[in-house]
């Protein structure tokens, strides 16, 4: 079966590996946010793309849920010690290679799809990660602090601020120029499902949207999305503040209602929401919080097996709760090991 | 005393850091070879520049002579991991940050020499460290190998083939274009003398030479030189593959004749090394040998001993061997404290 899914960072991640778990033999392609790059000391930074590499390669910080394990943080203190600005950004030592590396590749004129893939040749994610778009877009929130009223990139807003200064605006920057990366629009069209991850509404998925085409190309598949608000709070992060920007309520009702009807034709609540509802939209009731690797395959696992059945796709099962998934992925896998 | 010296890497660090202990009221302008400067990974490196300026700002891996003291390698290490080459450069954590500064500071326009002083305001070296250009150049080195006749940069011969295939040509590329760096020209003719240090008489001070104007205006000054040739054979170093490829022998003579009589005036060589002797050059004989900071600073004030008696200075001693030199630096101190 080909997944699409789309994806921001800790959240998006944590769930693609819950995703891996329930389809391994699917052919799962991830487009990725580059909405939150920035670009940091000269390096272009890509914190949602690294957190999914990291992430299903094996090599994240599994309690901070972004960057390295075994971290270190000599280059940071050093460029601390030259006084260099920004300070609040974390970039360890293990992390600052991966963005040399991109750096040099963009310098050298590969576009970021190319470079994402030659980094994922390290990571053997197990997916197709592209990003959302080659082009330059940048993420902007407009707050008003002592300095006035100003946009700032979203990553001050988010790591410097923790999001407490309200943001009267969030804005992506480039989004009217900006085209899918290279794979994306096919990946779409070729996909039997597609998945929406319980991502920033707003940050993350809200801003693959925007990249012209994309949100048309979801419109003709079977989309399912798994709700970021469990009981009118978010599951992580701080999508609350993001969707208050946006004047849409922190329930799992109203994310529904702002990806809307045309999008969506799937959508998984926790069980405290079971009273979400949408025309057109099918909604089922699940516990929703990822715990472990296991929590995260359970609810990709409902996730997919709400799209393949809204798709009227049968004997691709994920091997969640019914016998026949199972069965029917052990098929595939034969027939992958006889060619 | 205003002092101009030329200098390369760990030698000439070493040297001047004697210097600098023999004549601390002196005011110190060091012009530094960039021959050696390499692009690695996207980032600028300037090993002379550094070497210099961590020696003298006390960051030096005092070992090794090079790079950071309690240097750790996470990010070459990461590098690796992504195939990326060349893996034969030692670049460390704490290094690399210097290599991102200066990068940074290059791609937002800032010429070299406003860069080293900016990373010299943390060094705080204690001498005014100037690049010999601003402009772009590479030292060059011609082999023959099982790849063929080529040229390959000097780092790449110097580090990874350790100087083992003989040199056929040393080619400064960019030596006909370059200017020397603002302020060179202006330190050598404020100087009162001029100090070349015990440096690679090829590439390092070699190279200095050949960028436009700086030989020129070394010439008309009182010029004091320390052989880097002991006995027949290099201080440090692998001096001698290189005076092999332009066709000087290795001896404190053969080197004092390519430096030659308008340019040099004094030559400070070994003991065991007396009897050279060239017309218009005074000639002196000293332990040659840097151990430590002590031992430098005996050669340093020697050499400058020799300059001041041959520029015809009074009451600028150094304090080397002579009283007088000590009571002069004394005054001078009681005067600045005065003003």
């Amino acid at each position: 079966m080909r997944i699409v899914s789309l994806a921001g960072g800790i959240g998006g991640a944590r769930f693609l590996r819950g995703l891996l778990t329930a389809a391994p033999d699917s052919e799962i392609t991830v487009i990725g946010n580059t909405g939150d790059d920035i670009t940091l000391y000269g390096l272009q930074v890509c914190p949602d793309l690294d957190t999914v590499m990291y992430t299903l390669g094996g090599g994240i910080d599994e309690e901070q849920g972004w960057g390295r394990q075994k971290e270190t943080h000599v280059v940071k203190e050093e460029l601390a010690a030259y006084g260099v600005e920004p300070q609040w950004f974390g970039l360890g030592d293990r992390d600052f290679a991966t963005h040399i590396v991109r750096t040099q590749m963009l310098s050298a004129g590969y576009p970021l799809s190319a470079v994402t893939e030659a980094l994922c040749a390290r990571w053997q994610p197990g997916v197709r990660l592209i990003p959302m778009t080659d082009d330059r877009t940048e993420t902007h929130v407009v707050i008003s602090d002592e300095r006035g009223r100003r946009a700032v990139h979203f990553q001050e807003w988010w790591v410097r601020l923790r999001a407490s200064v309200p943001a009267e605006q969030i804005i992506l920057v480039g989004a009217d120029e900006a085209r899918p990366a290279p794979g994306v629009l096919q990946a779409v069209a070729d996909a039997d499902v597609v998945i929406l991850p319980p991502s920033n509404p707003v940050v993350s998925i809200g801003t693959i949207l925007q990249i012209r085409g994309i949100r048309e190309a979801l419109e003709a598949k079977t989309v399912v999305g798994v709700s970021p608000i469990v009981g009118g709070a978010p599951v992580r992060g701080m999508a609350d503040a993001c969707l208050t920007a946006i004047g849409v309520e922190t329930t799992a009702q109203a994310v529904l209602e702002l990806y809307g009807s045309p999008l969506v034709n799937g959508w998984l609540v926790a069980e405290e929401d079971a009273g979400v509802a949408l025309d057109g939209v099918r909604v089922e009731a699940r516990p929703l919080i990822m715990h472990d690797v296991e929590s995260a395959a359970a609810i990709a696992g409902a996730a997919l097996d709400l799209a393949t059945a809204l798709a009227g796709i049968t004997g691709t099962g994920t091997g969640t709760g019914t016998g026949s998934g199972r069965a029917g992925q052990s098929d595939a896998g034969r027939d992958e090991a006889a060619r």
